[in-house]
């Protein structure tokens, strides 16, 4: 498409705006027709796959496998569950009728009222109800369990205020559903994938997450417990990135899902599930970034290295051409991957400030002195830092390069969350500290009302109680209350 | 879950209640409470995932990339392109409402009157409409073409008489939607991804395809040209395996795409999309199974290889046990996948019949006789036969056997076809022959009409005019009027 200057809001001046510019200009998304509903372009996709592939990869190391369930649920469903059914039959689409007609003015098309559904069917929200429903066949006996079912699907809540990524009506997403024979099983199992979670905020996106429990009113709807990962964007507010719940019996007793246990005895069977979404697409800009575009973690850019070449005429040009194709051979045969731009119709200068908006990890650049000398300028995103190196054993180099940014990025953002963390012992303290963005970690009664009254003076909550950390007990900063430990309390997107 | 004996219908006493009784019974997809909506079963979901691996390398390879694009379609887009909407704006998944409420008597849930959307939303049947509508933002020149994007994506059709894979009111499929500057380079487009479906069809799923053009009356509602593959099932009757449509300027002209050429002039985009989807699970059933069960090609089995222990006790079995993880390493680090049943609750014999049923291309039993002489009992399921080989190079052995099956399937079907296609020159002859099955090789004279009176009186269908074979003119075995060449006829699915 025609390229313009690409200016990016500064993210001092407006961290909001930085947000939505980049997404659109560096090509991830992009709202679409539909309210609410985005498209995400290839360059923003090519992030997600990566995404999905490890993810995917970590779901089956840990014993699970793939299937699909239908997109409607009849609305009947939704009720079963008492609590789900608050939580996700309020903002929703909703089928009513499955065929249009010619209008009778001739112009377009209207929905035929001869056909109507008997029973709405709801767009899936989330598909316990649907996935339960199915169980139900599944499972006789304690044989048939565990079932550990993956699903990569999209699903739609109807947001009323929508922003790209963090917020749609329609979003991607993988959600687990696991059935299991005890209790026990089932708590081990929302554990273990709340630890996948985080190793691949971490490991992956480079982004350090909080592991925490969270408080009654922040639980899935239909969770005995929900377990999530929190993190730090750069403007200081906070961003739950994955969720994990034990569901306990909820769900088989809503769809009466039994067993026959070893023993003889009938039971029902325990559950939990567990889903991030396309959401870490937020995180991940909100984490690295600057104000010159995209930093993107090396292990999930869709190219690595970009190569550009500079040169005077079309000699120098094939030449350069040759020196690049060995450079390029090298660092594929190492396993990184490299897009080499010579097209001629756009200038070195504008290349240059193209990949480092696309965030881009590595930028190498040959011109006629480093033809002569057998060199090559090597740029990194993260610092923006340049120097000019050898040819040779450049994979090697670039290979170092590209572990050295992605622990530097995760260093940054983990210094960065370090930096703004702080313990806050009243909650007048609580009240100026919040306004400076961060967790505050504070102790707090364990009670309902102290929550909703920090949200609706400070609009605060509490992202999570850390299964980590220091664990000594005080008193609660607003009612003086005893309080069991500190929890994670900030301003959320 | 529960395990009965699992009986098929065989294939000859009723080959529908067959297809129907082996999905289910080997675990590939079952019907869901949702009228019409299949959920796809883990082991048939590997299948799935084995192909969109393939697929999906295939089209990165020739330039393609991924995007997402909307579930919903607002209703007047369906209405833009006047042949688009005859085809698929009639049985649609229509959203009308985005919330519910609590029923006023207390019991679940209804739909708000009040959330009522101004513009109805349909649930995508194909994305032409909304594709073209944001390509209009992403094209200005023609340094903006081409544009290459696929997405993997669920659609909804409203069929009214479903079957498992083969038509469901949902389903899974990929499509294509490319643009381009010149007639030429998308019609080169269409033709190059028919031809990357033909030799993902015949070489990972081992189904010949016959690769041609649709007549009028059967091409896609909006294209100007529709190719097809078609591949022929063991009851005799076709089924559309995949197609890629030759847009022309229609789309672009619908929702105003114009660019601006290299000598300045303005002209329409050209465009094409193309599209495989789940219902290549039923050709790949109705292809090579048989009264046993499943039949897969190595290339597309969720394991390759199941081994299975026969022992009378435990010191035995662990011996097996030590064998075995000798030869499943070796397996596997030749690039075979592997799965070792030493469940002890289930029978050898009831193994066999369940692998069988799951259609491994590669068994392998090892008892105590096979313990002493350094053997494996090696039964290939395509040809039923059995054989004791060493264990010595088991790895090379497998690896080519399962070359082998490949091979011996594609052919095995591709005898088939052969026997089963037939040149026919009179109606009379057409409508025996007709009732027997199979490809129906015959002149036509080019005219709806005369495709239409075929169609109401034999339910046989044009499949294809064949881009390859005998281009010899005659005569219409109908109307005796000139007939550019021989058409292929068939009962379709």
């Amino acid at each position: 498409m025609a390229k313009e200057i690409k200016e990016l809001t500064p993210r001092a001046e407006n961290f909001s705006r930085w947000y939505q510019d980049l997404v659109v200009k560096a090509d991830l998304a992009e709202n679409s027709a539909v309210r609410g509903c985005m498209v995400i372009k290839p360059y923003g996709y090519a992030i997600w796959e990566k995404m999905q592939q490890e993810l995917d990869r970590m779901f089956k190391e840990t014993g699970h496998v793939n299937a699909y369930f239908p997109l409607f649920i009849p609305k009947s469903f939704l009720s079963k569950e008492a609590d789900h059914v608050e939580g996700f039959a309020k903002e929703c689409a909703v089928v009513t009728h499955y065929r249009l007609k010619n209008s009778p003015d001739g112009k377009g098309v209207i929905v035929d009222p001869d056909a109507k559904l008997e029973e709405e069917l709801i767009v899936r929200p989330t598909s316990e109800t649907i996935i339960w429903n199915t169980y139900k066949n599944w499972i006789q006996s304690y044989r048939d369990l565990p079932i550990l079912c993956n699903q990569w699907a999209n699903v739609v809540r109807w947001e009323m205020r929508t922003r790209l990524f963090l917020r749609t009506a329609e979003f991607l997403w993988q959600e687990g559903h696991t059935a299991h024979a005890t209790r026990e099983e089932a708590e081990a199992e929302a554990h273990q994938m709340l630890e996948v979670y985080a190793a691949f905020a971490e490991n992956f996106m480079a982004v350090p997450v909080l592991k925490g429990v969270k408080s009654a009113s922040e639980r899935f709807a239909g969770a005995v417990e929900t377990f999530a990962i929190e993190a730090l964007m750069q403007d200081g507010k906070a961003l739950q990135a994955g969720t994990s719940h034990f569901l306990g019996q909820n769900f088989a007793k809503a769809f009466d899902v039994m067993f026959t246990a070893k023993n003889g005895t009938q039971d029902y069977v325990w559950a939990t599930s567990w889903g991030v979404s396309t959401r870490l697409m937020g995180a991940l800009v909100m984490t690295h970034s600057d104000d010159n575009g995209l930093v993107l973690p090396p292990k999930l850019a869709p190219y690595q290295v970009v190569i550009v070449p500079i040169y005077k005429n079309e000699e120098q040009l094939s030449r350069i051409n040759e020196k690049v194709a060995g450079i390029t051979a090298k660092l594929r045969s190492s396993g990184i991957s490299v897009k080499y731009d010579h097209s001629d119709n756009k200038k070195p200068g504008w290349k240059f400030a193209e990949y480092e908006l696309k965030g881009v990890p590595v930028r190498l650049a040959m011109g006629g002195r480093d033809l002569e000398n057998n060199t090559v300028e090597v740029a990194r995103r993260d610092t923006l830092t340049k120097e000019t190196v050898s040819c040779d054993n450049i994979e090697q180099y670039v290979g170092q390069l590209l572990d050295d940014i992605q622990k530097n990025i995760f260093k940054k953002a983990f210094d960065y969350r370090a930096a703004n963390t702080v313990k806050v012992d009243s909650y007048d303290e609580f009240k100026v500290q919040i306004e400076k963005g961060g967790f505050i970690l504070a102790h707090w009664d364990g009670t309902p009302e102290t929550e909703e009254l920090v949200k609706e003076e400070t609009k605060a909550t509490i992202r999570c109680i850390p299964l980590e950390g220091d664990q000594t007990p005080g008193k609660c900063m607003v009612t003086g209350k005893p309080s069991a430990r500190r929890v994670v309390f900030a301003r959320a997107y």
